[in-house]
C-alpha cells in the first residue's frame, strides 16, 4: 500500500490516464538515443504504477533496459504493478540474480499472483531461489483457493503482545515500518498466535507511553477466515470503513491481513463481473477484454449467444405453431417485436435492480417474497401506463380493434409476468446458493420473448373466435380459424 | 474513518448482514421492558454502523430512546451512519440541545450531506446553532457542486510546516489524533496555505526526530481540484493505492482531503449507476431502490420504457410496410424475434464491454477506431458461428430455402452491424463529453431490432424477386410481390 505521495510529469499537469503514455514516449526516445541521465530525471517524480504502465508500453527490447534504471525499492514496487506478460518477460530477460532480489522482496500476495501465472518449471526454479521463510509463506498463500481471503491477504503485518507497553510497541512499529504492508492497523496475539485484540496506530500514538497494550486494544475483533469469499471480505471492509481486516485460520490463529487497496480492486472486479453478466459476456480473470485476441473474445461471447439463440428457437416454434392466426391477420406480426421487447425491457429492469440489490445487500430490507410482489405490482403499473400509449397506436397501425385489443391485453400480462420472473429468478438462484447474476438480463429477456409471443397470439386467436366483431374492421373471416384453433 | 476494531454480537459469530437485525430485535425487547442495563451491555461491542442500522430498524418511538444510550463519541459516529430519514426524525424528537452537540461534532462532509436533505428552515436553524468555524466550513462544503471533490472532502486534516521537526510534527499528530479524520496522510503547506508537500505517518515515525519536515516530505504531490468529478477522484485513489488525496482550490491552496472509505462508496455508486443504465433503470441519488415507494419506482423506469416502446413503433412500421412479403411467406415472421434478439444480444455485449472499458479505463490500450473495428470483426465472426446453427433450423422450420437463406444472410449483417453500433455509440458519446452509459444496452437493442427487421424482410423480398426458385419449396407465387415491391 502506497500512502500519500504523487506525481506530475515535470511541472505540467497531465490527465491521469495520459501520464503513463507521455512517460512511455519520452522513455522510448531517451533510451533509443542512450540519454540515460535524462531517464533517471524523468522517472524520479513518477509514481510506480505509472512507471509500470509506461514500461509495459515499451517495445520488449527496451523493457529490461528501462527496468534496470530503477532503484531497488522502486524496482520492487514497479514490478508488483506490471502486467503479468511483462513480469514474465522481465524474468526471462534479466539475469536471475537481479530478479531473485526483486521476487524475494515483493509483497507475498503479489508474488503468489505472479507465480500462479508462470509455468510450473519456472515456479519451481524461483521458489528454490527464495529464502526458506519467503518460500514457506508463498507456498502457503498458493495453497488457498483463488478469490478467498487467504489468497488476497498479505502475511506482512505487525503483531504485538498484550503485556508490551505503548512505548515498546511504538519502537516495534518504527523498526518494522519499512518492510510491512501497513503499520496503521496493529494486531495483538497470545502465545498460540491467536488473535486477542486489535488497535490502530492512532490508538497507539494517543496512548500513554507506559500503558499496557492489553488495556489500549479493542478486544471485540471482527475477523474473516482464510476461506472467506473475497466479495465478503470486501463488503466487511467497506461496511465498517476499515483500513484492513485480519484473517484467521480454523484455530483462530492470525495468519494474515487484507488491506483496503486490494479490496477496492475486488469491488471493481465484482462490478465488472455483474455488468458483463448483465450484458451476457463471460468475464475473464482480469479486466483484460481489450488486450485478449479475437478468438478469446468470441469464446467469451458465443456460449451465451448460443444459449439465447436456442431459446429464440422456441419463439420461432410458437409463431410457426400459430401460423393460422397470423395468416388471417398478418399485421399481428407487426407487434410481436414490440411486445417481446417491452417484456424483455421490464424483465431486464427487475433483474437488474434485484441482482444489484443482492450484490450490495440493499435488498435485505425486504423479504424475498415481498420483493417479488413489489416487482410484480411495479410491472402491472408500468403495463397500465404503457397500454395507454400503445393500444391506440396498435389499433390504428394494426388496422382495427382486434390487433389493438390483443396488444393491450397481452402487454399488461407480459409486463407483469416479466417483472415477476425478473425478480424471482435471481432470488431463487441466490437462495439455491448459485450466483444470481447467472440469471442474466438477456436470459430473462429471451424467456419473456417466448412467453410474451405465446400470450399475444393466443389472445388474438381467442378474440377472433369469441368476439369476431373485433376483427370485422380488418375484414377477417373466422371460418378457417375456427377449424384450426387450439 | 474507523480504523480497526470489530464486533461479534456476544460470542456468537453472526453473519455480517444479520448483526444489525439481531441487535435490533434484542434492543426492541430490552427497551420495551425497560431493561436499560442490558441495553448498555448489548451495544458495547457493536460497531457504529451496525448500531445505526439497528436503530433505523426500530419503531420510531424507540429510536430516540435507544440513541440516548450512546456515549457522546459513539452517538456522533452512529448518527453519521444513520439513514437520512432517521437522522431527520431524531432531529425532531430529541431536544435541540442534545442534537446541537452531535451536529457540531460530525465530520463536515457527513454534516453537509445531512443538511442537503433537510428543509431550508431547519437548515437555517441548525446552522445558526453551530460554532462560527463549523458554520463557515459547512457553508463552504455546501457551496460545491454535488459529486465533486469539494463535496466529498473533509476539512479535517493535519497540515504541517516545512521547518517543523519530526518531533514537533509527532506531537501535533498526537494532539490532533482524536478530532481529525485521518492522521495517516499529513500535508505540508506554506504561509499562503498552498500545498508544498506530503508525507505519510509511516514516513514520520521512521524519520529521525530532529529531521526537518521539508526534508522528509515528498515534494511531487498529486492533488485534485475542488470541482474534480467524484469518479475521477475515486480513480486517482484507486490507481495509486492512496489512503487519501488532497483537494486544492484554484490558487493551489489546500482546502480538504478525500479519504479512501468515501472513495469505495463512490466506486460502488458509479458501478450501480452503470448497471442500472445497462438495465434501463434511472439511478437514484442513493442506492435506495428497495426503500422507495412504488410510484418512485415506476417513475425511474417509465421514461426509458417509453423511449424504447416508441423505438419499437418503428419496428412495427417496418413490418407493416413489408406486409406484402409476409403475406406471401407467413413463416418469415417466425424468425423476426430471433434475428432482432440475437442482434440485440450482440449489441448488448459490445456496448457492455466498451462502457465498462471506458469506466475502468481498460479500453485506453486501443484507439477508438481500433476498438470499433475489433468489435465489428468480433460481430462478424460471431455471426458466422451462429449462422452454422441457425440456417439449418430456419430452413427446416421455415419450410424451405427462402426462409433459411434470408435468415442466414441477415444474421451475418445484423451481428456485424450490432457489434459496430454497440461499440461506436458509447465511444461517440464519450468523445462528445456525454456519459457513455446513456447509450444503454436496451437502447442499442431496440435500434438493432429496427435495422435487423428491415434487413431481414428486404433480403427476403429481394430473394423472392431475384431467385424465385428458392421460394418454390414453400409454394410461393411471386406475382403479387413483383407488383408491390419497393
Amino acid at each position: 500500500m502506497t500512502e500519500a505521495a504523487g506525481s506530475e510529469a515535470g511541472n505540467i499537469t497531465v490527465e491521469l490516464e495520459l501520464v503513463a503514455e507521455v512517460v512511455s514516449q519520452q522513455l522510448e526516445s531517451m533510451l533509443s538515443v542512450g540519454n540515460y541521465d535524462a531517464v533517471k530525471l524523468l522517472l524520479k517524480p513518477v509514481q510506480p504504477v505509472d512507471i509500470a504502465e509506461a514500461i509495459g508500453n515499451l517495445p520488449t527490447n527496451l523493457q529490461a533496459l528501462a527496468f534496470r534504471f530503477l532503484g531497488k525499492d522502486e524496482a520492487i514496487s514497479v514490478y508488483e504493478y506490471l502486467d503479468s506478460a511483462t513480469q514474465q518477460s522481465l524474468l526471462r530477460l534479466l539475469r536471475s540474480g537481479e530478479m531473485r532480489e526483486v521476487v524475494e522482496e515483493m509483497s507475498p500476495d503479489d508474488r503468489a499472483r505472479l507465480l500462479e501465472e508462470l509455468p510450473a518449471k519456472v515456479v519451481r526454479q524461483l521458489l528454490s531461489e527464495l529464502s526458506p521463510e519467503e518460500r514457506r509463506v508463498t507456498a502457503q498463500l498458493l495453497g488457498y483457493e483463488a478469490e478467498t481471503a487467504g489468497r488476497l491477504m498479505t502475511t506482512e503485518y505487525i503483531a504485538l503482545k498484550e503485556n508490551q507497553t505503548a512505548a515498546m510497541a511504538l519502537e516495534i512499529v518504527r523498526r518494522r515500518a519499512r518492510d510491512t504492508e501497513t503499520i496503521y492497523s496493529l494486531y495483538v496475539t497470545d502465545a498460540e498466535r491467536c488473535l486477542t485484540g486489535i488497535l490502530s496506530l492512532r490508538d497507539l500514538v494517543t496512548a500513554d507511553l507506559n500503558a499496557r497494550i492489553g488495556d489500549v486494544m479493542t478486544g471485540d475483533v471482527l475477523s474473516v477466515a482464510t476461506d472467506t469469499d473475497q466479495e465478503k471480505v470486501a463488503r466487511t471492509i467497506q461496511r465498517y470503513d476499515f483500513l484492513a481486516v485480519p484473517v484467521v485460520d480454523s484455530e483462530q490463529r492470525l495468519v494474515g491481513i487484507v488491506t483496503v487497496d486490494d479490496v477496492i480492486d475486488v469491488i471493481e472486479q465484482e462490478a465488472t463481473r455483474d455488468l458483463y453478466a448483465a450484458g451476457a459476456v463471460q468475464a475473464g480473470d482480469d479486466d483484460d477484454y481489450f488486450t485478449s485476441n479475437l478468438f478469446t473474445v468470441a469464446r467469451r461471447r458465443i456460449v451465451w449467444l448460443s444459449v439465447l439463440v436456442v431459446a429464440s428457437f422456441f419463439t420461432s416454434e410458437v409463431i410457426a405453431a400459430n401460423e393460422a392466426v397470423l395468416k388471417q391477420v398478418v399485421l399481428l406480426a407487426a407487434f410481436i417485436p414490440l411486445l417481446g421487447g417491452t417484456g424483455g425491457n421490464v424483465g431486464a429492469q427487475s433483474s437488474t435492480v434485484v441482482i444489484r440489490g443482492l450484490s450490495t445487500q440493499s435488498i435485505s430490507v425486504l423479504k424475498p417474497l415481498q420483493a417479488v410482489l413489489r416487482e410484480a405490482m411495479a410491472g402491472a403499473l408500468l403495463g397500465v401506463l404503457m397500454t395507454i400509449v400503445v393500444l391506440p397506436f396498435a389499433w390504428w397501425r394494426g388496422g382495427g380493434a382486434l390487433v389493438g385489443v390483443s396488444v393491450g391485453i397481452s402487454l399488461l400480462a407480459i409486463t407483469t409476468l416479466a417483472a415477476t420472473a425478473g425478480a424471482a429468478f435471481p432470488l431463487l438462484f441466490d437462495r439455491m446458493g448459485l450466483d444470481p447474476a447467472l440469471m442474466s438480463t438477456p436470459f430473462i429477456t429471451t424467456c419473456t420473448d417466448v412467453a410474451g409471443t405465446l400470450i399475444y397470439l393466443k389472445t388474438a386467436q381467442w378474440l377472433l373466435l369469441n368476439l369476431p366483431q373485433l376483427g370485422q374492421a380488418a375484414g377477417i373471416s373466422t371460418q378457417f380459424l375456427a377449424a384450426s384453433a387450439f
